[in-house]
């Protein structure tokens, strides 16, 4: 049987709550239900456990994180399944360089880093994969914030033979997703793009982040659709009662034969922290099994699952 | 210069309306919109002349086509073109197999003939592919009746080293082509199909023809979806004022990571003659230029045009 | 405090399902919630007992009410309360007239009768309404069959002084409700119609007996409508993953100032039988409170609840 | 025959572009599509003579009113009907007060002043207000800016007897109205709201200014709604290629009998500007109406054309 990875998390937010619980709950049923891959390279959906916590968060700090991942401004759903506790205390995450010594030794016996905060502490970032590299452990960047775009990160963890996977992960199932599907599949069939919007709203603190800060994010998404130059992003709502769910508009107008008009409308309701925590379990995976296998530096068999890769814009 | 391609039609309904004016708007305008293949073997978009057309209604007969398929109950709509008459005047389709070699006659001079009446009358489908072989000329059927899948016309072809393609063109961008899209990228993403739907409405008389004899053309729609099982068809609504439009509503619910809710409705609109047209000029081409190349028998290029090619079932 | 409602009911469907555990519901938690009325005459919606109920089915009969409302093809949904055994058995309902007697033994202690019988067997509503007669009972026709517009059941309601209510609830929010008003709003606004249309989809056992029998409701939901002659419904379609949801397209197509087009794409989603539920509650008072001041004959207070009442067409 | 009333408009922005075409498509055609009110107190649609137009872009002055609506930023379709000179150049907008008199002057010969510039300029808006007192012309505010919530303003044409109309026009068909009504059935009818949504996409300049300025209109927007506090309005979207188009997604969760899910989505699109005339149409002839009856001061009559009357919060 094969040894279960083991997981320090640094962010206890809604992402965090999702993978968490959607672990339990597959260890409890077994089905695969909105799973990609029941296995990769051996390690099954369950064989994770979590070995240590980090949140800035008053509230969380001592909880278990079990307990914590349910606390306010959390608000992805509670799954229908027993939750046993981890017996992992949320710890006081970093806040400056200073700490990275203090946070590399709490990861003593943990194989990978999942890096789960809010996007837009660049330097947070680099600190956690800093420590991660001094304690000898794989790092995952989830974040915007460029750490396997920084060359010397990457050059650092190579150097090491420590797995490095980031940045920003790309939703399993997502606006992104589904619109440049439509994208795709309109030039394919030879229909010529007239125009096309995006609208996205959501309910979690992070879209609430995203809302105050759009403009990265923004160009991201555009970068991530076909039909450039025809797609329009209306700004992003944060509308508190969508709770954890993502609620997306897309209206596509195009021409075909004779110019005659094509005309395609789509609501999309997800959970967002759902669409993070499926590529989440696939990407622990995969460092997890670079490590064990003394692969280090970007693994790119994780770039599917990336937004951007080592050389793409920061 | 290549030399234009000769096309006969048996049908003087939308789908040829379509055609005959696309054909025309393209050749005053050069504009590739809606267009899949600007060239195929050479041919272009508006290397192709009408040379004869048949229909049954006595209002079309003796008509220009370009002036017939204008007539009621055509409905698709006048493009923004000129339209010069083709010099082509719609004479007596068949109507039984006595009449086989008056149609063979009058189809001197094609290299093409593109069956495009309504689907439901298998025996006309194969009376007029050998008509077409007698001629000398290469077949297309656009309908769901066998003529491909008749083994005996097959050999037929083949023999006389003529091109057949067909049977049942699939449109260029339809709501099979949408559904089918959107539930593939479901699995590829690790979504659970939860359940489907599909609504199709539509204003045409082919459509009302459908509704009245919807069993074949619902089994086939299914088995060109993915998610088999999970997927409901409702019936298909004739409804007059949406004219040559059709419209589809699609639901999806899935589930993803943890069991959570995914939930996507879709609405389509479509000018359904267009999606015919826009195939129809790609099967063409390539009958063509297999009759000029010297290859007979079914054109194996031209499957992924059509929903039922030989072999599957009738 | 005031004397509950003791009533009596006639099919054991969804409907009845949703009536019986919404009563719970509200028993439990005094919440309001989807309550249109929350007091009719001094009746709260809590004052309601059951003392009979009948039905054919024979997996039903014997049980105890509360627990034969869960059984299939019921597919209303387990409300989230206790539902307390109602210590009436379902017994065998009415087949033909003969029964009549036997039924209006039955009734004895009961105020009401509450027809929620599937539409489509004339003769045994009649019957029913003759059992209540004769029991001295007011009768709640739900159905589609003509009860209270029969002259002679009314007559005979009024000669005795019993109530008599019906024909056809109209649901509490559905589709004709919504379409309704959106096609009276551009109205009112001066909007021209241009065309519309409806489609429905469901998944219950009643949904299934009106796609096997279309006509009647159809014209009947015509009838509901303003904008006559514009307005076109696709057929229903029975989609069984649906379970009690109704799922309802609508389009409207107008034109405002100058001509210009106005567009309206609506999706509604419901739970069926809550809305037949939210409309019985109210039926049931009115009767009740009309048998208890001795006021006999149809109630006109009930006929904005009834799409057919005495006189309109059958 | 009814004198036609004399205009002047100042603005000739979108609205201005809907109102000018539509009156002459309506001589043209005498179709009354789109048409609320075909005759008030006499005046019918047709009976509007422009007699003055002012406007601040250099493109437009000097033009004839009819040629100044296509220009840019202007994007309201050109309808299709002959549109002839109106013999009206436009001239020089007022930029302040000290101007006053010399607008007054142009304002010779007219009864009403159309207001229809772009909302945010207060104290423009008041100095054409007193133009239009000097000149002895009724006034009509289309903007927010506050002229008949000024009491100084209303003091004053209650004073000369000059009819004075505002503030802020409510569309004749948008929006506000579609959401609004949809709240308030969903109340009538006992269902329990839940949450509420509205998106608001936009091409115009005037939505342009709205997106850069959004708060006053915000607030407006959701007094105009029932179901206050659980309604939440995304972030207004300018996406230049829907052109004078608005288009609004909307949707209502809301909660029927037992607490079972009631949702309701909607997508409307219209033409903005044309939402605008067909208020105008009749703001400008119950203006010009009560102006020649002798009647000044504030026009209650026109308040359900009206979003902000004398006495509500500015």
């Amino acid at each position: 049987m094969i040894e279960r990875v083991r997981v320090a998390v640094a962010g206890v937010g809604n992402n965090t709550s999702a993978l968490v619980q959607g672990i339990a709950l597959y260890r409890q049923t077994g089905n695969l239900v909105g799973i990609r891959k029941p296995v990769i390279d051996g390690l099954g959906v369950g064989d994770i456990d979590f070995v240590a916590a980090f949140a800035t968060s008053e509230e969380k700090l001592g909880k278990d994180l079990t307990e914590a991942v349910f606390l306010p401004p959390n608000n992805f759903p509670r799954l229908d399944c027993d939750l046993p506790p981890a017996g992992v205390p949320v710890t006081r995450g970093l806040v400056d360089e200073s700490e990275v010594d203090r946070v590399a030794a709490a990861l003593a016996g943990a194989e990978v880093l999942l890096y789960a905060a809010p996007s837009g502490r660049p330097r947070t970032a680099l600190a956690y994969a800093e420590a991660a590299r001094r304690a000898g452990v794989a790092f995952i960047n989830t974040t915007a914030d460029p750490v396997a775009r920084d060359p010397e990160s990457l050059a650092r963890f190579e150097a090491a033979g420590l797995p490095l996977v980031g940045d920003d992960l790309a939703s399993q199932f997502g606006t992104s997703v589904v619109h440049d599907a439509l994208l795709r599949l309109l030039a394919e069939r030879g229909m010529t793009l007239v125009s096309s919007y995006q609208v996205n709203l959501g309910g979690t603190e992070d879209f609430r982040n995203l809302v105050e800060n759009p403009n990265t994010k923004k160009q991201s998404k555009l970068n991530a659709l076909s039909g450039a130059g025809r797609v329009e992003l209306a700004p992003l709502g944060y509308l508190p009662h969508l709770g954890s769910h993502k609620v997306a508009h897309l209206n596509i107008e195009a021409q075909g034969w004779g110019g005659t008009a094509v005309s395609l409308d789509v609501k999309l309701k997800v959970h967002d922290p759902s669409g993070a925590a499926g590529v989440n379990i696939d990407l622990i995976r995969l460092a997890a099994s670079a490590l064990r296998g003394g692969r280090g530096g970007y693994l790119t068999e994780a770039s599917p699952l990336l937004k951007s890769v080592p050389g793409s814009a920061v």
